[in-house]
């Protein structure tokens, strides 16, 4: 049997032990394993609140209350992969520039050996490199669940990298394929009637949250799967997509969002899409409430793992 | 283009800046606005749990966060109105009766000089002497959303002015017409079986959330604003109207009330009832959790401000 | 009139007085009255996060703010039966069998004496003395809300005495009928595929929320109705089958639960079931928000209150 | 024995059982008791954070962290007295001048039985009308623990009645003697620098927290036996006269003050004075955190009672 | 009479109004006043825990709390200087370079304009570009209370501009005399034995906290004042120099520091020292507990205020 | 150089990476350290409030803060010793004397290689088991830190393992030699004027917070260093010995205890001492806030890993 399992609970208490990812081992090297769940302690593109540096310890911590089947499909991720947490990315958090270099070294290498990252952010500028990664030779699709496009041009008079253009710029750098695109959840009071129209334009399929209320479960997500088709995928969720009372652990709230079962029944939709990377951004631990976002975002990364392994199911 | 605008996010972080309601200029002369955002740092009224005095600062703080156009409309208030801070309402913590009689006259002013107010409470008895001062000609109609009527006669012995009476008062003194008052979202264990019944004996309509439940949205919506018609009306939003896990920082939190999201969409069917006033009350930041009740009251305040300027939309 | 009543909260404010089970009386001999609301402090069984002894203690003060009549069918459980606050069951916090015992003693008396108990936890393995008192003539059925089925077999090596393990102890002894169980809520990953199989093959009726969720409310509800029948039942609420946002202060939450309205409507739908005694466990005030969960769990006790007089009400 | 002893903790856990102060039994009859602990629920004479209403529950809840016997003489004050909990005094949330006649009134009978009272508020406006019964026949010297001399004329335009005026109204009305009067821990920015002088002038023997540090612990205690002679005497202990970070949950914090060693240490010093009754004031609970200001409050709590049957000791 | 007063508490409740600085008038023209409060809401130099750009919002409101006089000198500010809030400086959080330049550019105007400023940062790098401005002729003193020497060179592989740098590069700029310039309070686990070893070879004098608890607090102030003798001084306040149990909201807290009474009277020995500049950094509000770090901050900034204005007084 | 040393904090953040105690290596086999720290994440002997179970984690994430050199001393653990994390002890969370046998089983093996464990609890209670290992050959000398002294006989009806009966089964099973115990801090109202005759009757020293206050930190430290000689010794450092205003995160909380700074000093003084062993125990995450008593907790066992390492310093 693999040696790449949580360790069991019902002999060694979730509250101990050093905390990993799902307690898994730890791997320095990502050649061994199929999935690598990586940290990215890095907040350096955050325009409003920081924190989210501190995201993938928290997530680690509350991570350990995650068992190990999928309770629709009952099977297990860690019964079809070997999954490990390989540690942190090296990140500088008084240099923008110099983080995103490290970030894109880091996951070239992933790449390179074939290991699929699940990324625990960190602010959403992190995507960027990794895509820088990941998007190298062909432009992906993506399913991106938010409550902001994150597709701004620049802020501050010009500056181009903070968290709130990643994707702007991956299009832009050919890294992302915006007909392959679905963002699901976009809301809240808006800075200009033409926030959205850039990533419109470009043929990115927006499904703000009053279009899913409109339009309901079903067809949101038939939609998203028709775009997403059979492309490689990339999944990008920022915790924000969620409402703030359930995950109010995060810089930019905006109230009105899904419900974590929402969120989770979202996601179990996407089984069949052919994720080859994915993140998890925005937790920023010293907002949250007693650990409640981070233990959210645990959950939510343990579907997503589910989904790079085909082990999810839904209703 | 006016000077009464919002400072920009985009250049001037919203974390920065000494925060005034929707970072809006302060303007000590109310001539000069259409709507004005008035505080009312008073909670002498309140019969179990106080805070509410604390409520236009965190409100303030929390409306930083709020964008300039509506996110289903795409427009923005401050496109059609003149919108400024008038600061705080002069209020006396220690005496309540003084401290009617100074609302009264800081919104008899306001009524004067045909600025319509938003103000931020502060516990619901500060209704009273706002209609006071609005309902003078002749009574108003009134949206209610609230769980509870406020319709009480007396507490503690025979005392009439609490949080708990305001509108019976009101309705009394002939500053409201209880055939155009719809309340909505009333809820919780009662005290005696026949609580609501001098509120539906003199002709308000109570849709409990249990009857909006069970007739839906939809048909709420409509007797609402059947009820409501082309009347002048009031709009008085009681932040214990939202679920106490969305909104804990209230003083009497009543569990099973409405979320966020459905509040929102509830106001946003409203956008062509004539409101020439409204309150936003019994946020009580002691008892808040993050501040994120302060959040969404800034952003109901928010939704309110687009109805006033029929920049509002729905889904 | 009866004594057995609720403090007035319109001349003793909510927030003054000693505080008792809903503002009621203490007694101490049970015999007088008709229901007893119990204290039992204790959380031995804790395999994960602990804290539940110190449930009693804080829903008693949340409980202040509960009043007297149902919001649905204008009923009040004090005008039909004879209600008090018993105390706090004795127990052991340092020898969880010496526990055990001393809590089927108390509550041998109870039953002895006909008094129904509503007894506030504590964690769940209180339920096992409990019914060993209750259960003891006849195996009775049970409605469990929970988010898990709590029928593990053992822990740590064998160790067959759990917060985890009372429902498969209390069928082993034959004090609850497997075919007379309904189990609502059940979710989260778990530790092996066959963890519901026990319960299944036992002939228990489990809604997971997924099925609830397929198969909706008015079928699950039905179904229960259905399973339950005439028996004489248990009611076991455990506060964890309420999403953990709503109710954070709980040991092993599981996101993605039951928010409080749907909680509320779910038990509302049994006022015709024979309950013969209640717990409400898994309160954990250490982990609790602002007391937020102590509030939850002091309306859903009332709730329980009156579906065991038959003054509840649905929509 | 006495029947007027705490339950004991080593036999009912400490976190067990109905909450009275110092887990002592509930009297309603004053009449059977010394010495009588009170509550009395009430802040309407705040004019700044309020809270203190909610002070007697939580004290009430912290203090069976307390156990019977003091540190230092080894005496307990339950071998020497018959002490119990008195409840809470009637008070009236939205009405100040009938809750201060209410409160004057349940003192007035504790007067006449001659059952000294510990006061457990409430904001410090609680003081005037327990003089009013105390301090009716003769005026009293005082012990008061304070940031603020609390002898202010009037606030808000000519308002006489707030928590900063008690012990102006109570010497004007004759009801203490200002040359017997001690004020310690005075301190903090002042409004004008006469603040101080009306008391000054009446012959208050002031002694701030700057005057403490430059004379010593020593010489200051000697000043303050020696003021205090063998009159009878009140004492009046204000939790903000310790610094905020030892004791957060309060209205006014003034940063800067005595630790609650010092605290402790101060008025150990007292042993000898003639105590007939003693308040503690100004715990507001929503400002405070993990309850760590009620959990000192009981233990200075428990120093004065033991003052007050001589059963304290010093270094 | 100035119009450069607080907002007077007696008349208006410290709860209300709009929060400035000490509740001064906002000055948006800098040449009309003697010294500005200023705002540095920015934190792009912190390598450990952020949100210190949070600090000048919390502590704006948490200063409505502090009065007129000193409480020993009996003298205020207010009477000697004009005093005004001048708002926030300009900054970007996503660019540390530009935000070194906006901070000197505005700052250079100060001094142009020879309004000598109080800044509330903000990490410990903004005292860097002040300095720039302010020690552009000849390099100052600098009274430096602290945990840290803040005289690191570089961090991750090179990088020199952090908030563990400043007093480095000041020093190399030629912008502070080391000679004249004194530490205090210098504290906690060292990266390095050679820590400190630059910063006193350049002349520094440091004082750690086992120094002064060695020699005293007399011999302390004396050897701080015969250093900074009557230099142009700056003072630099860094909030961590306190106890982070007095003041946890801080980025870098290490255990064992002064009180906060420590702290007040350190800084009132220093009313001599001709101080041309001060700040107060690395408040950070997401660490903060119920705002109390930014209450002292408030408290400390007043002392500061004093301090400049010859206005505070010592035992 | 030995790979035995913390991450540079200087090249990776020490937000970043899997929390190790002080960012060590984990390393399962003990024989390769001299030093080996042990969580022992248990607290079944908790009496009152429970959580410790949760402190190796949490003390794990906070001693990230803590650098590798003595602040006095310039000396670093490091370099005199091999130190490593050696992850957590087994244990049961619902069998207590399962428990103490797999905790002895754990340091028996530590014993035999010779490795000095520095042990986190878990509540008091795991002293027992580790000092059956540690003492098993000769009954060891102890430095007790604490408010109390852990030589109760039994509760609740004769159970005889509690948190706080270890000291007293240590003895009266020759594993500790009680002429050889010094116990400093002890503290709090008592139970019985006898609480500690049984200690001082065997021949404890006990220094009471009072008999330190009385005479002095240098004598008592002198008596301290005086009793414990050359013996071999343990140190067992019960987090509650400090005010809980700074380690508020315990069960039991005495108010008026040692600062965080004079703990510090305390065990400065002992770098002479022989010990063998340590642990530090009743660290309760739940009950804490911002983690700051596990922060502190970290800094203190850095200064025991100084102490049995002599590198230690005093002033």
């Amino acid at each position: 049997m693999s040696k790449y399992k949580p360790l069991e609970g019902m002999s060694i208490p979730r509250f101990a032990g050093i905390p990993t990812f799902f307690r898994l081992p730890i791997e320095n090297n990502p050649e061994k394993v199929d999935i690598g769940v990586v940290g990215v302690p890095w907040d350096g593109g955050t325009t409003n609140r920081p924190g989210a540096r501190h995201g993938p310890r928290e997530v680690r911590c509350a991570s350990s209350m995650v068992r190990l089947y999928h309770p629709i499909s009952m099977k297990s991720p860690y019964d079809v992969a070997k999954v490990a947490d390989l540690g942190d990315c090296s990140v500088n958090p008084v240099d923008l520039q110099d983080s995103l270099k490290r970030i894109e070294t880091f996951y070239l290498n992933l790449s390179k050996l074939n290991t699929k990252p699940i990324s625990i952010g960190g602010d959403h500028l992190i995507s960027l490199p990794i895509l820088r990664a990941l998007g190298k030779n062909e432009p992906l699709g993506m399913f991106h669940f938010d409550s902001h496009t994150d597709t701004w041009d620049s802020y501050f008079g010009g500056f181009q990298y903070t968290h709130g253009t990643p994707f702007r710029r991956a299009i832009e750098e050919n890294l992302l394929d915006p007909k392959k695109i679905v963002m699901m959840g976009i809301r809240g009071s808006l800075y200009d009637p033409a926030d959205l129209e850039w990533a419109k334009n470009k043929g990115i399929t927006i499904i703000t949250i009053d279009d899913f209320l409109k339009i309901g479960f079903k067809e949101s997500l038939e939609i998203t799967r028709k775009v997403l088709g059979d492309a490689k995928c990339y999944l990008s969720f920022d915790i924000d997509g969620i409402d703030p009372t359930f995950a109010p652990g995060t810089g930019t709230p905006e109230v009105g969002g899904f419900s974590v079962r929402e969120s989770q029944n979202i996601l179990r939709e996407l089984n069949q899409i052919n994720f080859v990377g994915a993140d998890l951004v925005e937790v920023s631990p010293p907002f949250d409430i007693n650990n409640q976002t981070s233990l959210i975002a645990a959950n939510i990364a343990f579907e997503i793992l589910c989904l790079m392994t085909k082990t999810s199911g839904s209703l």
